[in-house]
């Protein structure tokens, strides 16, 4: 069977309305992206593109600012596409004039290593983030090509990406390197998907094939700075998933970031090239990750020492690392995952990280954000305005920006409803141009509705997501019942029919609160339930319930009332109920009592996950004690 | 009320035979002191002493070598007390000789600085180790001299004393410097006790007085050495419990064994000078600690990063530090305090800190060592055969060679029993010398016998003391029961009589399985129970139990049976029984499930703590799910 992948339903031709969504994304584009850029402009990263550094100046360029700011461009024009702003349109007008006069005479583009150290380019592929920092600037012009149409900047990349083709490959005379972060591959393959240019593919090809070979590259640029590669601060190339070539990769490893980028891309040359070893090695990574290394609420990545992973079943809630941009890898990476093998699980894997950790990494107000996402906390983590290391608030911005991308996919004879987001789309199917109208009623409610506007009846496929937190879910097609265990293939339903001008799908999922437990394997959270509800994981705050939260007990028949309270952080669903604590009072002094006190009822709240954080500063607790 | 302290009843009056302790003791004498005399041999920590190190040369003596070899001098002085030994007096001899030989004209002794960098004298106290190094060869020479009645290593010690006091103190000229780890401080008061100079003592009040005066002196010193004070590694002087002067502290703050030797001397002191604020700042310390940092095994200091204390309540299983040397100085700031306070409290903590987190210090076989003691492991935490430092396995040696001198105390009308340990001891009690026997069955049975056999009949009180661990405690005196309730005072039976030759107190203990609960606030612990039977803490390993133990699930009420198993490990008392874990095949492959499959019932098999890591790798755990 060939791999193909479905066809993403373009930003321009979707829009959101959504009681949950809409909110987020008007902060994410009045509040963040404004918030982001001003702060790019207080540390110099806009600045560093008008290459007049010099040593001695404050702000002295880094290695990895490019990216960043070409996140922000990335961003702002997702957010131009959606909502055109006259304001905004300047400010990337004239950032991108500064980022197109940066480039070189040979094509390269880069801030650090034009002004702060023009002799080390292309010497440090395995520490530095050359390469990675072109990747997000080709990102950034694509984006910007399909927001206003000019293709200055997409030239400009093109010449870059060309530079690049030029000083790596296999060629005599060409550096036999690959990137130390990965991102670049993936650029590439979307450039060559805009432009047509069959080098692009190649260029991305060459990149991941040539990873992971001896002797290895890092190695020989390593010693050829005069180090000795055994002195690697990071101990062993699985940091940078170059321990073994990727065909013979099973786990996922390493920093979680760079991996779940290479992954995409790994995803992405398997359907290009028909590449089965690379899908294999995709599937054998992706299994691993799911059912050893993934965190509840979507986050990868347990440890801050390698901001990656460590050994299978080793997710500690409070240490727990779960980087807001390694989620967000994390959805790419399923996406194309989801698009390849249309299985409605990768979607569930999409929805878990999108809803929790990466929706935790921005406040509520828009303004201020996480890096690691922990699911325990003492009180002491909280939101940073801005951090040294700021890659994941443009990120999670372009994300947001470009959410509407990711609710439906398409191929010839299907529409693939995704993410259950209220939104309209237009979409061509089977030739003819199709309107969707999605209505949701999450989270207050199970529900949602489909509207269809064919041009013209039609048959096709509508394949509806089954969420895996949905134990039944009901369909009926313009007020028919639908019996649906039939239709089910890879958690998508599949209604397959003439569709006419204004037929109506209802879905009616059950949407009961969940108690996960994890695999006994997991050290801290044996005997303990974490709380979901629809796509939401749920968690306790100090401010709801007091501390200890540790000491909370949940019996297991205890009743947990779902309600939404407008009046709290802005309007959400609550879960409250009664538990058992010990008596504090009753407990007094001692640190060790083998004759404890009773345990007393208390009344609980669990808040989503995603809004933690947003009050006073206390304890947090995502896993709860049961009893 | 003065502050009086009990006297201790000298290592040579009193002679151990005890089922459980003789053996661990003879593995002490006959494996452990050899042993770790080889590595100081190996390591170059004995030729060091022979001041032939010069530059280039390897083993440069470090700044706490000193130290190692006058612990091992000292736990080997202790055995040939007990046990006279021709051929350890021989290597005693001659260590001693070149110790003397090292000494410089000025009196100064200290390998490091000698040879190594003979500049930097005294002018790092913070960091470097000159004046524990110092207060470790003291305690040595003492120990010496009580073994050998040879004064030669006393005398040159007392020489370097007074060259101490010479260097340091208030007059114009001196330095106003103070360790940074202490330990000379409770040397130069027992330095004082052998010799009767009043200067030792006044010495030993300077330095506990001077610390954490302001301008602070370890500022004072890296300005002097050109450094910038805000540049300290430590990052604060609670590290070194010098951010306060003492009289103000409260809380165990910083480096756990630099704060215990520090107490031991602040609780010296107050007796000495009958200072009421030392002592209560000894007392608000103490109580501190044991509300709120100690282990459940005894163990003192959370954290690897400052080998010391964290916050209240933050006891971590898995990476708790707990080094020996910690729970060894608790155990001898816990002795002083009992002689000052003569509660039977601090005589339990002695007990918990000894018999778990101490004897687990060094493996049945007497030749490795823990260095940290957790309270879970994952199966990659080993007793090592040596440190890079060094400091525990000469520790644990001299403790346990020196043990029978914690058993009893005395004051001029009462003898007390403070720790069950099979001994027979020779005091002298209102003039009248009277021999003790003890006989103790723990830990198959609890029960203790004591024989009295005073030179004539002779009235005085008997404290004997009741655990903590025994609820209820019967005694009988030659066959009588007596009540003890209203003889109760601070955890001591006080039998106060004319005791005749012959005259028999026999003592049971019951002596349950007990179910520890740690304080709710203590994160990890939280519906965990860690079961305990007399002194002796208990743990799972995954040798007796499979894996992975954090799962195994102890019913409320289900039944332990202690048993005695002789084949197992030398011979220890097991406590077996049925527990619940869920079924892992019938888990399978999920990481999170919310209909998870039913508890099946195993066997579980606990073992004393102090045992663990001598058989095949694997799990270990102390704190299990209570059901």
């Amino acid at each position: 069977m060939r791999l193909t992948k479905l066809k993403t339903v373009p930003l321009q031709k979707v829009t959101i309305r959504d009681a949950f969504w809409s909110p987020r994304l008007e902060s994410n584009r009045t509040v963040t992206i404004p918030a982001i850029y001003q702060r790019c402009e207080e540390t110099g990263r806009i600045d560093a593109w008008k290459l007049n550094w010099k040593p001695g100046m404050p702000n002295e360029p880094h290695v990895f600012w490019d990216s960043d700011v070409a996140k922000w461009l990335e961003a702002a024009c997702y957010s131009l596409i959606t909502h055109p702003d006259p304001e905004l349109r300047k400010t990337v007008d004239t950032l991108t004039d500064w980022i197109i006069r940066a480039q070189q005479p040979d094509g390269y583009i880069n801030t650090h290593f034009t002004v702060v150290r023009p002799h080390m380019r292309w010497k440090n592929l395995r520490d530095w983030h050359e390469l990675y920092c072109a990747g997000h600037l080709i990102e950034a012009a694509i984006a910007h090509r399909q927001a206003t149409g000019d293709t200055r900047l997409l030239d400009a990349l093109c010449r870059y990406a060309d530079h690049i083709g030029r000083v790596f490959g296999r060629a005599p005379g060409q550096k036999r390197g690959y990137p130390g972060h990965e991102e670049i591959e993936l650029a590439l393959i979307r450039l060559y998907h805009v432009t047509g240019q069959e080098r692009y593919r190649e260029l991305a090809k060459y990149f991941v094939d040539e990873r992971g070979r001896q002797p290895h590259y890092f190695d020989l640029e390593a010693r050829e700075r005069g180090e000795d590669p055994a002195d690697y601060w990071a101990g062993s190339h699985e940091y940078t998933q170059s321990h073994l070539p990727v065909r013979q990769q099973r786990e996922p490893v390493g920093h979680a970031v760079r991996g779940a980028y290479l992954y995409c891309a790994m995803a992405d040359l398997a359907a290009e090239y028909q590449d089965r070893d690379l899908w294999q090695a995709c599937q054998a990574i992706w299994k691993h990750l799911v059912r050893r290394r993934l965190y509840v609420h979507g986050g990868v990545g347990s440890s801050a020492a390698n901001e990656g992973y460590t050994q299978d079943y080793d997710l500690p809630n409070e240490t727990a690392y779960a980087e807001t941009c390694a989620a967000i890898a994390l959805f790419l990476w399923a996406h194309r995952m989801l698009q390849i093998a249309r299985r409605g699980h990768y979607a569930d894997v999409m929805e878990r990280a999108l809803y929790n950790n990466i929706l935790a990494g921005v406040s509520l107000r828009g303004d201020t954000f996480f890096y690691e996402n922990p699911l325990f906390s003492r009180g002491q983590h909280h939101r940073w305005t801005w951090h040294r290391c700021s890659c994941c608030p443009p990120n999670l911005a372009r994300l947001l920006a470009s959410l509407g991308q990711y609710i439906y996919s398409a191929d010839r004879e299907a529409l693939y409803l995704q993410l259950y987001i209220g939104s309209e789309a237009q979409v061509r199917i089977a030739g003819v141009p199709v309107q969707v109208r999605t209505a949701v009623a999450l989270p207050q409610e199970g529900r949602a509705e489909l509207q269809l506007q064919p041009q013209k009846p039609c048959e096709f496929t509508l394949a509806l997501r089954r969420p895996e937190w949905c134990r039944n879910m009901e369909v009926s097609i313009n007020g028919r019942r639908a019996a649906i265990e039939p239709l089910l293939r890879e958690g998508f339903v599949h209604l397959r029919q003439a569709w006419r001008p204004g037929d109506r799908i209802e879905i009616e999922f059950d949407m009961p609160v969940l108690r996960l437990q994890a695999h006994p394997a997991v050290r801290e959270n044996c005997s303990r339930v974490a709380l979901q509800r629809g796509p939401w994981l749920y968690c306790f705050e100090e401010a709801d319930n007091g501390g200890p939260l540790h000491d909370l007990r949940l019996p297991a028949r205890a009743h947990l009332q779902p309600r939404f309270e407008s009046n709290l952080l802005g309007g959400l669903m609550t879960l409250t109920g009664t538990a058992l604590r010990r008596d504090l009072d009753a407990w007094r002094d001692a640190l060790y009592r083998h004759v404890p006190p009773e345990l007393i009822e208390t009344p609980i709240k669990a808040i989503p996950y995603y809004a933690w954080d947003n009050r006073a500063p206390g304890e947090m607790l995502v896993w709860v004690l049961s009893k």
